[in-house]
């Protein structure tokens, strides 16, 4: 087995820089399950060249996700399992591209999906489809996509990337381009003269756009911006202002050093410390009694695999190093029938869009989409229990594969849980005036699905959120670390009135820059069936004629089936509003209305970028909020398919301008939520949690309220407890 | 003392009238304490002519709320006591006003607060403020208004209004005027016609708006229409269309009797009864295990009066009539230097209003303004205990003057409780790329007060929920009964296409008619004292010049203070975003930002009726989602302080467009949230819960996150539960 061969990677934390000194050591034999026990190493333990955090963070008990080395796939949808990825390196091994060449990295190695209508028609019980795996491969330069057959044992299609732009990166291309700007006396001499010691140098790997200059064609560049550690671990507080490094990310070069001579100070970093190990000795800020979610009976929900049950819901979940989580087959059941029925085939963030703004050198090109760049889900680090989800969740670990194709585990990176905040399903209470003594009421209970993914400074928290009634919440949390800006500025007295800081002074010499975040959903809704219609239910002013009325005006909801994509790229208007339905429009209610779901935006942002600029051309998937495309698999990823120094040439907007027909068909909603960041003092050093969210939710899908039926808390359903220092 | 006369009134559900026959008993003499205690009389139980619910629905532990008799006021803002109401009624009876006239309403009798200075100057320990109650009467058809001072028990100030409209129903006249249409026999005759058993009637009052025509002058007006209520409690569900009676409310005479002679017939209503006594029989639908918000070393807040204490929040809280709920002297402590921080004097909904749409005979004047018109505290109905809020929640009791000025009890009005929904408060993990092995979360616990008001059908649940982060977020959600028409058509295949419905059919002769809600908010913003301005940091799309950077453009923010009212006058716009600041320009941090408060939009809809519309015109105060005025204590309630038919001549636009200056002056906030709701059969025949909100978040006011120092939930500060049957 290729994974009796391992790598060790030593990181050492000393020296001249964060990541200094790269050492390949051939191990003895280890059996599979010796790969991926992390406790075996200490600190970060590594499958060849490839990190990740020592096993779990804390106890958790899941006990059918303890042992990956024997999984087997029970469901078509499941992810690959570490036999899979070690079949897949067997047979990429002989492989022509790979034996003829001594370099190469596998970017990505996921589930090669099953046709939706042998998914669909699949059954618990039915023998498993075939597997597939989907590979992208650099190989000198070159992006290749393969179709890997596990049933065949070969690679069944191989295709060279036909658009612009790069496959996201690998965490060894991320962390593999730090060091090399400290080959570069220049770059050395830069940080010095900031009196920064090399050995508190801290580096990002950026991301670098694309700008349609010479120096950008034909090879994979990346630019480093460093900080200083020194005093604090939130580092992110001490930029090295006005030093950039551009870099092969290929050929580990240095391409040039950017260097704008100002000397601004590094920032001191006094009390950026945010662990709470340094919080105590400062003195915590205890406020409250402990509070506790607590279902003594333990949770409703069941997962089994991959396929999650809870309440009248069904679906399959599985992490994905692109989305991060992806959300399959989502049915409800009816009450009136007990019959599951389907919502929404599949559900993912596809892309995020994060442009600063800021034009100026050393910024102009922080416009991170994180998903397609960096992987969503390869930088979901673990959650912390209690804390990242409350008591009772399950925890599911993410399998990934590194950039030689070894699996790793990436653990506790989705959990599941049943919230409730205190909050009213649906009430109604008589008053006087009728008379009657009436008060019902139901409280509200929802499952949460969540992922964390902190792309360097930024964390967001990605949550599924069902609720019994029907409703489905797409939520977005942003929280963790501004990306600020150096100054030479102490106090807002010192700026003068022309001076345009690019944001808000936090603290002394310390910016924080304005930015956006576009977080654009995938939404393969199947309505009860895979052929849908999007229906604008416009809400209009209509006058009444004279003598009609008293009433001069009213609202008339006048609906508009979008016969193709055109009709479907919308821009909310709160002056122009309508629903937005996905309904079947060849299934009815019993009194005649079609069945469906409708998109609910919550609060959003827009981007304002102009339409020609490199960055909204590349991120053109946020020039309207929504957009409705026909099914087609390869349109899954809003900034295209490679996304890494793209020029925009296959995003959504592409696709939709083709302008295709979408009405009963198989068709996506694509929804876009949007934050305009103005950054404050609170954000310092790290941010309180802004979110924002969508609904998905029934609109004539059931007969009546799907949740009549259910019964109220009473005394005796709720559990007995003690503190447990009593217990 | 007055409150020993009392007065039973007998409401006998049966009948030819759901409210059938008055009788008015004498009663023998009875102790206060005994005034207010409910359970001497099954049932609803009165005082006067005036109901309430049979004590509290379960048994909940408020020691300090258990007993009103005894009450004094503790802080200037306490609401008019017991002792305090019975004063004031007596004082009112020796009044010339009241002496010489045989019948007359109290419509309001609440605590007149004292100047904001002296409140704002008092402290605990000082000597009480002098407490005044202010009296709206209406006396042979014309509004007084009174000012009683309680300390020289003497009326101090009397005036009759001067703007068009009639102070707020009281419960005797919404129940009053029901039995009104029974005495027409056309009336009757158009009941019988439609095959309902007048035994079977339930009505309601429904306001009746203003139109501008001649018989609405110099008289109250209200709209009568009815229901039956055979078989279902639900009656909502089976209107007996096309017949309205006109009411005079103070002559208690029917003026005119509508009849569309259309005979439309009225719904089966089955199905319709939502009481889980029933759905047991209909087979239950218990989905879930039993979960609770767990404290086993209690609650964190404490309650002393009406002043709530909690994490670093300090607020006074008080029921009522009108408004509902309100929070006074909100306050902040700051973690830096330990002392309160003032936020926000005093927030409360200002202001309801409720057009449906359809301009149709029946349906036209249907615009409801909740606040005003009906109370939306008379209307906010006992909380359910484990339902309405969770365990560990604090009841406060609402104590209102019925028509004659007599105290009553409205109890558990307002719950106060702490949530945790398993939401994070912030966050940060490190990845692989930085090396570091940080992971640092907080678990985010907030503080709920909510009322749930019953306007009849729909059910508000309004509440204020504070976070450590120091954001406030004022939360409407929206559930309870659907207002309904009744239509011939079974099924939407009957419908001609022509035939528009005004809204969706949701069963067989059942059409929900579409509808906006709008909730106007009172935010008398003191960001660090009375003195602020208000800025709207607007964000801009700002092209690059050529060769300046290989950006086209990017978003800039420029900040504008608004000098006067018509500055402030705002439409939100997607594509024309801005910042809403409340700053104090005097008050700078230490790196010299003004210190404010920023009003943070949700998802919401605007009114798109035409301004001259008469309703429109009434509710002008939602011609914009945000308006900004100078602090004017006669300046509350958005739709003017007589609302009751008002012509629209009191309203926060008229205010507002006086332009009056609002830069470094004691400012007011006005904010709207908005929905637009087209009914879906998942609204029948209740509805799931609707939920919007806003925020209040600090920009700036703190140095830095001020919840830095507080710990993460360790494994031992959490309960052991048991459930409660192996208890």
């Amino acid at each position: 087995m290729e994974a009796n061969k391992l790598w060790r990677f030593l990181v050492l934390l000393t020296g001249v820089a964060m990541i200094s000194l790269v050492s390949w050591l051939h191990l003895p034999s280890l059996s599979n399950k010796e790969v991926l026990n992390c406790n075996l190493y200490s600190g970060w333990c590594i499958s060849k060249n490839r990190f990740y955090s020592s096993a779990r963070p804390k106890e958790i008990k899941n006990p059918s996700s303890s042992d990956h080395q024997s999984e087997i796939p029970q469901h078509p949808l499941d992810p690959l399992t570490v036999q899979e990825f070690n079949r897949v390196r067997t047979i990429l091994s002989s492989h022509p591209l790979f034996k003829s060449s001594s370099s190469y990295t596998l970017n990505s190695v996921v589930l090669e999906e099953p046709d939706k209508k042998l998914v669909q028609k699949w059954r618990k019980g039915d023998p498993p489809l075939p597997r597939k795996a989907s590979v992208v491969a650099v190989v000198k330069g070159v992006s290749h996509v393969l179709t890997v057959d596990l049933e065949i044992s070969m690679v069944v299609s191989h295709e060279t990337g036909s658009s612009s732009g790069y496959p996201i990166m690998t965490m060894e291309d991320m962390v593999g381009v730090l060091e090399v700007p400290l080959k570069s006396s220049e770059f050395n001499r830069s940080i010095t003269k900031r009196g920064v010691n090399l050995a508190d140098l801290a580096c990002l790997p950026i991301s670098s756009g694309w700008y349609g200059t010479p120096v950008e064609e034909n090879r994979r560049l990346i630019k480093v911006q460093c900080y200083s550690k020194e005093g604090t671990v939130n580092f992110y507080m001490k930029p090295i202002e006005g030093v950039t490094a551009l870099v092969d990310m290929d050929r580990k070069e240095v391409v040039a050093i950017s260097d704008d001579g100002q000397n601004i100070p590094v920032a001191s970093g006094a009390n950026t410390d945010y662990r709470y190990s340094i919080q105590k000795l400062n003195g915590e800020l205890r406020l409250l009694n402990p509070i506790s979610l607590e279902q003594p009976q333990g949770p409703s929900f069941s997962v089994d695999g991959h396929l999650v049950k809870w309440a009248n819901w069904e679906f399959h979940l599985r992490p994905d190093p692109r989305a991060g989580t992806i959300v399959s087959q989502v049915k409800v059941r009816d009450p009136d029938t007990s019959k599951l029925r389907n919502v929404m085939y599949k559900g993912f963030t596809s892309e995020l869009f994060v442009p600063y703004m800021d034009p100026t050198e050393g910024w102009y090109f922080k416009t991170y989409m994180d998903a397609g760049e960096y992987g969503f889900g390869l930088q979901a680090m673990p959650l912390d229990p209690l804390n990242d989800c409350p008591r009772n969740a399950y925890y599911m670990d993410g399998v990934f594969a590194s950039s030689d194709g070894t699996p790793y585990l990436q653990p506790n990176m989705i959990c599941i849980f049943e919230s409730y905040a205190g909050d009213i399903a649906w009430r109604h209470a008589e008053c006087p005036i009728t008379g009657l003594k009436v008060t019902e009421v139901r409280p509200k209970v929802t499952l949460v699905v969540r992922m964390a993914a902190a792309v360097a400074n930024y964390d967001y928290i990605v949550d599924w959120e069902f609720q019994t009634d029907g409703l489905i919440r797409a939520k977005v949390g942003l929280s963790g670390i501004l990306m600020v800006k150096g100054t030479t500025y102490e106090n807002m007295d010192q700026v003068p009135e022309k001076d345009y800081l690019y944001g808000t002074l936090l603290s002394e010499n310390i910016i924080g820059v304005i930015h956006d975040h576009y977080v654009t959903y995938y939404l393969d809704m199947d309505v009860d069936g895979s052929e849908n219609s999007f229906v604008k239910v416009n809400i209009k002013k209509e006058e009444t004629s004279s003598g009609e009325s008293p009433r001069k005006s009213y609202l008339k909801a006048v609906k508009e089936v979008a016969k193709t994509e055109k009709d479907a790229q919308i821009r909310l208007k709160l002056y122009e509003p309508s629903e937005f339905h996905v309904v079947n429009p060849l299934k009815k209610t019993r009194v005649g209305n079609p069945v469906g779901y409708k998109l609910v935006p919550g609060g959003t942002a827009a981007s304002l970028l102009d339409p020609e600029d490199p960055p909204q051309k590349r991120a053109a998937f946020t020039n309207n909020q929504i957009w409705v495309t026909p099914y087609n698999k390869t349109e899954q990823w809003a900034g295209g398919s490679f996304v890494y120094q793209s020029k925009g040439d296959d995003t959504l907007q592409v696709w939709s301008n083709r302008d295709r027909p979408i009405e009963n068909k198989d068709i996506v909603l694509w929804y876009t939520i949007g934050f305009h960041h103005i950054p404050c003092q609170e954000d310092y050093p790290i941010m309180p949690t802004v979110s924002s969210s969508f609904d998905l939710k029934p609109v004539n899908f059931f007969e009546r309220n799907p949740i009549l039926g259910v019964p109220p808390n009473l005394d005796e359903d709720l559990p007995v407890c003690k503190a447990h220092d009593s217990a």
